[in-house]
């Protein structure tokens, strides 16, 4: 067992017994059920479309968890004959086509919607919103639908506000790299367009395939490159959004620079759609790197992944783009499920390291004198170098595609934590003790350079007991050590009533007020981010 | 002339006439009055005490501006006894002691404070502020009073709250390089205390003496190292703060990833102390860099500046760390009021190039091929290099103390501007047209990387027919370019009422409504920030 020192700020300890009364807590109201089917069925592809109609139909939220529908307006006759003067055409009611926007990627959660909305323009957007606040009607914007808590899809009967046909880019600046785009914009196609033109996105991440850059900024989106790039609230320099009573807030500035009174892009940037819709995004792109290299090693303990990733900061320095590291138990899933191979000998963990710079034979040099010293220390028993696209690509997809072998495995618990770096595994190490075989696999993985640890738990199906033996333990251990309970994933739905192990009752009661601010009426994504009340 | 291309938003241009009727247009209640006595004199180094008591006295904001005091309770003999009870020995009542922190370091405002206060901790903060906001008494927060726009001292006789005593580093973590302070830590010794542990303050400005780093992060300051490691907005990872009611709202963790809720801290980033008084600070600074290189070059027109960064940008990639720009205006104070000597040929324009790299030869050979292309194209005319730290700091000086050397030169009309590169120099040139022998200098300089230009316009004395063609002349300039009319400064006093070039009418109102509902009574440094109510 861990040893859990009490590390933590005097709220914490007060509060905590506080967060285990919250929704999450639905183990509770299932007593007895130990297994609940129609879970850990065979999962796509992130970010293709989820509701496979061989797949096993997925629980309803309202069913699943101890969550009350409030008291909203229900979409009737004349509302959609209202939304369709406002989106003509554009007003979707077959029950077929919303099966796929009500039940997210991971296929936990679904809503029962029964209308989606695809605006083209933010004066759309404002148009919508201003007649849902008036009726009082709620709304669940959705990007792309990849994220990880339930943040993108209906609890209930909310109106899905689609961003999907807002997709085009606005203006690209090929002296700054400032690019203007619509928040329907699919990220990997930005990355192509900027590319073409010499920069790269800041951002990068497994769904970048499916997944919308208005999602991206709404959860503000970590992800692979964020060692490097940092943070979308430095990256992000202006938005465009619209307010629950359809206000056009428009701070769509290019500028790198703006002081200008309070920078109120950033309330919107990260809160999950439930303070304003984004409907355009100002976002800074970086020169495109002409070297880029990835490294892909084993080392033989958690230790020595520490003192690689210093090694590392120390050798490489400015060059340095990732330094990713995945778990044995990893590497056999991605094995198992996807027929992916190691490129390198087994070994408790892997590391991957990636390089961009601008001196090709510079980065070489030092990447060089870095494995040297690596593998001459035994910190490093294997590795394989990669400098071809293709083969980048390859190494790459081991740590991509991880969450895709884990949905195979069977029913996922996912936590996604800031911790102390040095700490971070042993609360991977002290879960698998703790759960024997009641687990299928404990895994850790993840943005070892960031402190972000993702721990995932498979089992054949979801099971109460299971889930009871995680939490709150997972929570609490994650508190105790001053971390995150979500470092980039957000809270969205399933995570909502947990926020407190990351934060004091002082913070929780300014967002309720903002919330009570911006959404008077709370129409925006319900249910969503900040935790039930009482 | 400069084409006024109509570039703007459609709100600007409905907007912008209202901006004209804010209270920065006291020119007009002082028609007929051309010069105003007490001026232009001599100016201390940036951050020294600024009240010398050989310079002329600074004119009474309360009688320069017109500004009506709000109806806050006065300071009773029963409040120095009860503050006495709080902070007891460091409640500062002595007409001589209030005299600096009355005066802006520009000596250009002075408020009638006569009280100050030094804190040690934030639980006497919040013990200040909760017998202040109950007694319905203003307050006025102070780092190192070195602002450019009046955000640092009183306007009237609020409550000066001094950070100087709340100078403790909390921790540091020579891993992470997270750094934990007190919000009156001044940002040179926490540079020095970094850099001896391998690490480097993710910011640098010409105050670094004397500012404080609460003062820092209210402000959002920009500064030197912008370019490189990015705004405030993602190197600042907590802070603690104290609202207007006294709560102590503790967001002060130290992790690099925390999507738990609403990211609060950055409603306080760049707020100037108008919604909460920072106490405490964690910043993420990166790893010092081994090798340093400081490029001093002539270029013969701004169009050749310009090529100069491109190729800087594409040579020189990820080991950029400046790229700052001065015109032969600049050069010529600094040698004449300093005595500094310029050290390259006499040229229209000198560009400061910096590098900071992990590998020195490497480094030399980028910065030697970006060199060869940039003589041999002609251009850049002259330069020189320096890779020793004397000779660092002697280039850099140049740039750095053109502040100083402006103030030495009379009355200094200051404006810092986000533009678009191209166009950033065509405002200089174009007023330089514009006043003509009616301002004593006009110059241009700045952090280009950023597209931040610091404009400023020097005259004996304060002359209300230059202020008159000077504004709103620059500031509709600005914003027909989309522009900030505050790139880094803030607002403070003095731009307050300038704000709506830059921002709409919905983002204005939106700040109010944060204003009233974080600080109800409105006690935090009230007339700064948001412009005046009609």
């Amino acid at each position: 067992m861990v040893p859990l020192l009490v590390r933590g700020p005097a709220w914490l300890f007060q509060w905590r017994a506080a967060c285990t009364l919250g929704a999450f807590v639905q183990q509770r109201t299932w007593a007895g059920v130990s297994r609940i089917p129609g879970l850990g069925g065979p999962l796509v592809q992130r970010g293709s479309s989820s509701a496979s109609s061989q797949a096993p139909e997925v629980v309803l939220t309202r069913e699943r968890y101890p969550v009350r529908r409030l008291p909203f307006a229900q979409v009737s006759e004349d509302d959609l004959a209202a939304l369709e003067r406002i989106v003509p055409g554009r007003v979707i009611t077959d029950p077929e086509e919303l099966e796929a926007p009500n039940v997210d990627w991971l296929r936990t959660v679904r809503g029962s919607s029964k209308v989606l909305l695809r605006p083209r323009t933010s004066q759309e957007v404002a148009h919508i919103l201003r007649y849902c606040h008036e009726r009082n009607l709620a709304v669940s914007p959705q990007g792309g639908n990849t994220g990880m808590v339930g943040g993108s899809v209906p609890v209930f009967d909310e109106i899905i506000l689609s961003t999907t046909l807002m997709n085009q880019v606005m203006s690209f600046h090929d002296v700054s790299g400032v690019l203007v785009c619509q928040a329907g914009c699919i990220l990997e196609e930005l990355g192509r367009y900027v590319e073409e033109r010499g920069f790269l996105m800041p951002l990068d991440l497994g769904a970048k395939g499916s997944c919308h850059i208005g999602g991206n900024v709404a959860t503000n989106a970590g992800g692979l490159r964020f060692l490097r790039y940092g943070s979308l609230r430095g990256t992000v320099l202006g938005l465009e959004v619209v307010l629950a009573d359809g206000t056009i807030l428009n701070c769509l500035t290019s500028l790198r620079k703006d002081n200008t009174g309070y920078d109120l892009k950033q309330l919107f940037i990260g809160s999950e759609g439930t303070l304003g819709v984004i409907t355009a995004v100002s976002i800074l792109c970086p020169p495109k790197p002409s070297a880029v290299n990835v490294a892909f090693l084993g080392c033989p303990g958690f230790a020595e992944v520490l003192q690689t990733f210093s090694t590392c900061r120390q050798k490489l320095g400015e060059i340095l783009s990732a330094f990713e590291f995945m778990d044995a138990e990893c590497m056999k899933l991605v094995e198992l499920h996807l027929r992916l191979a190691s490129p390198v000998r087994e070994s408790p963990f892997y590391v991957l390291i990636e390089t961009s710079g601008s001196g090709a034979g510079h980065d070489a040099e030092k990447l060089s004198d870095f494995l040297e010293q690596v593998l001459g220390s035994g910190l490093v028993t294997d590795g394989t170098l990669a400098t071809d696209q293709r083969r980048i690509k390859m190494l790459w997809s081991l740590r991509e595609r991880i969450t895709e072998a884990l949905s195979r495995d069977g029913y996922v618990y996912k936590y996604d934590l800031s911790l102390p770096v040095e700490r971070l595994y042993d609360l991977v190490s002290d879960l698998r003790a703790r759960l024997g075989p009641r687990a299928k696999h404990v895994v850790g993985y993840g943005h070892l350079g960031d402190g972000n640890l993702h721990l995932n738990v498979t089992a054949e199906a979801f099971d109460v007991s299971l889930l009871g033996a995680l939490e709150p333990y997972v929570y609490e251990w994650t508190a105790r050590q001053r971390g995150s309970v979500s470092a980039e994933h957000g809270l969205g739905f399933k995570k909502r009533d947990v926020l407190c192990y990351s934060k004091p009752p002082e913070a929780l009661q300014l967002m309720q007020q903002l919330k009570a601010l911006l959404d008077p009426k709370g129409i925006l994504n319900p249910y969503k981010t900040l935790p039930a009340r009482a």
